[in-house]
C-alpha cells in the first residue's frame, strides 16, 4: 500500500472516528488501523437489529461505510477530508453473529477519488463468515477540515464535489 | 402499481417494521405506505451524526434500506418474507437538515426478485434536497416467516438465496 | 433541468459520440439529446446476443452508459470531457425486442460530479418493456479536451480523477 | 472454491460462450476457466473505443460481465442457466493497453443467487494496470436450459427471476 501523505493520519482517524455520534451509538470501536486500511467491530444488541433478530443490513452497511472511509482518509493529505460519493454492498448471509467485523483496504487512491473494497464478517464461536462485500467510492475534499464549524465546500455556490 | 397479493400486507409491514430494534434506535418511523411504496422519517440527533455533524451515511443507507424492504414486501405473498440482497446508493449532497425522509418505490416485483428505488430528502425549513439515491434488488423467501423464532431458509444445507 | 454551460454542446455532444468506434460498431445512434438528457438506440443484431439470442447485457450497459455519459457531457463548461467513474445496472428483463433504447437523464450536476438515471427499453411491436436500470457517477475532466491527440489528465504523476 | 455440481461444466461454459454473438463480435476469448472461476481476453481495437481512443468502458463492462457470468456457471447443476440480475464496476483507470483480461471469481455460490468479483487489467509491454472492479450478483434458473429455442422461465406470467 501507499505511504501515507499525512504523517499525522492515525491521530487523524481515530479523532474523526470519535467524533461521530453514529459509530458511539451503536458501540462500535476502531479494530485496527493502516495506511489504506481500517476494520471496525460491533457487536450484536437487540438494538441494532431487524425484524427476525439478525444484524440489520443498514448496520452493516453503515460499518462497511465507516470503515472505507476511514481506509481512504488514512492516505489522503493534511487539511483534507473523505466524503461518500456511493457504494454497492451484497448482503450475502444473515447477520447471525456474536460480533461483526467491517475490514476495508483501499484498492485505488487517486488524487480526487479513492475506490475501497470493504469485507463485514460474522464471528461466532471462533467462527468467521462473510455475510458482506462492498465496493465504494470516495472524494478527497481538498482545503477543508474533517471537524465541523468549517466551512463545507460541498455547499459552495456552482456546484460541488 | 401491482395490487397487492397479501391483503394483511399493511399489518405485515407495520409489524416487521415495530419489530426492528434499529429503527426503534435511531427514531425512525413510518411517513405513509402503499401497495409497492414505503416511506420512513427520521429526525437528526447528535448521535446519528458523522464526524462534521451531518446526517451519517450509514444511517442515510440503513433508512432507504428499510423503506425499500417495505416496499418490496407489501408487494409479496402471504407467508413469505423480504431480504436485502444488494443495493447502490449515491450520496449526492450532505446531511445536513432537521429530518431525513426515504421514499422508496418497486419498480419490478417479480415473483423471486424486486427491483425498488428509493430517493433520500433532507427537510428544512421547508425546503427539501435530494441526498441520495438507491437501487436496491431483494429477494423473496417464500414458505417463511418474516418473524424470529422460525426455521430460517437461508441458512438450509445445499444453498441458499 | 440546469441550463447548459458550454453554447456548443449539442455540437460537442454529436462529435464525441461520432468518434466512438464501438457506438459504430454496434450501429447505436443518437436518437435525442437535450441538456442533461440523451437517449440512444439500438436495433436487435445476432451480432449483439449473448447465448440465448437476447441482447447481451454487457450491450444494454454499454448503451445505458454511454447514455449517462453524454447527459452529463451536455452540463459540463467548455474544455472539459466526462470519464465514467462508475455505473450500476439492473437487468430486470431479458433483452428480447426489435430494438433498444437508452434514456438516461442528470440528477447531479456537480462542478465536478455527476450523478445520472438510465433507464433502458426494449420495444416490439408497440409494446416497451423496461429491460434495466442504470445508477452512474460521472467526473468532469477540467482543462482537458474530449478529442485524441491531447494529455489526459487521468495518468497525470500523483494521482487523478 | 467449492467442487463443481455438473460434470459437464467445462464443455457447457465453453459452448456457451460459443453461442454469443457479441464476445465474437468484439473478439473475446476464453484466456482461463475453472470452477468458480473464468477470464477472458480482449484486444484493443479502434472498433472498441470510446471518443479519445481508450477501450469503451461498455466494453470493459462487457467482458467483466460475461467473465462473472460464466466463474457463476461453473458452479451451477445441470440444467439450469446463469442470469446477470445487476453488476456494479468502477472503471479505476483509463482502457489504455493491448490487451485487456477480465478475471472473475466466484464469492458466494448459493442455490439461487451467486456474488462474483471481477476485476479487469489492461496490458502493455509487460506491466499490467487494473483498470475496473466489478461486484455482480447472478440468479441460478433452474430447470431451463442455456441455448435458444426452448422456453424461457423468465417470461412466464405471475412474475419470473
Amino acid at each position: 500500500m501507499r505511504a501515507p501523505q499525512n504523517p499525522n493520519w492515525e491521530q487523524n482517524v481515530r479523532a474523526s472516528f470519535a467524533r461521530q455520534g453514529f459509530m458511539r451509538l451503536i458501540g462500535a470501536e476502531i479494530l485496527d488501523c493502516a495506511p489504506g486500511r481500517c476494520a471496525l467491530r460491533v457487536d450484536w444488541k437487540a438494538e441494532l437489529t431487524q425484524q427476525r433478530g439478525f444484524l440489520h443490513g443498514g448496520v452493516t452497511a453503515a460499518l462497511a461505510d465507516t470503515a472505507a472511509g476511514f481506509a481512504a482518509y488514512s492516505l489522503m493529505p493534511p487539511n483534507s477530508a473523505p466524503l461518500t460519493v456511493e457504494f454497492k454492498i451484497n448482503l450475502m448471509a444473515p447477520g447471525i453473529g456474536d460480533r461483526f467485523i467491517a475490514s476495508a483496504q483501499v484498492v485505488r487512491s487517486g488524487r480526487t477519488l479513492s475506490v475501497v473494497e470493504c469485507e463485514v464478517t460474522a464471528e461466532r464461536g471462533g467462527q468467521s463468515t462473510t455475510v458482506a462485500r462492498m465496493l465504494a467510492t470516495l472524494i478527497c475534499m481538498e482545503n477543508t477540515s474533517d471537524a465541523p464549524g468549517e466551512p463545507v465546500r460541498t455547499s459552495k455556490p456552482g456546484g460541488s464535489r
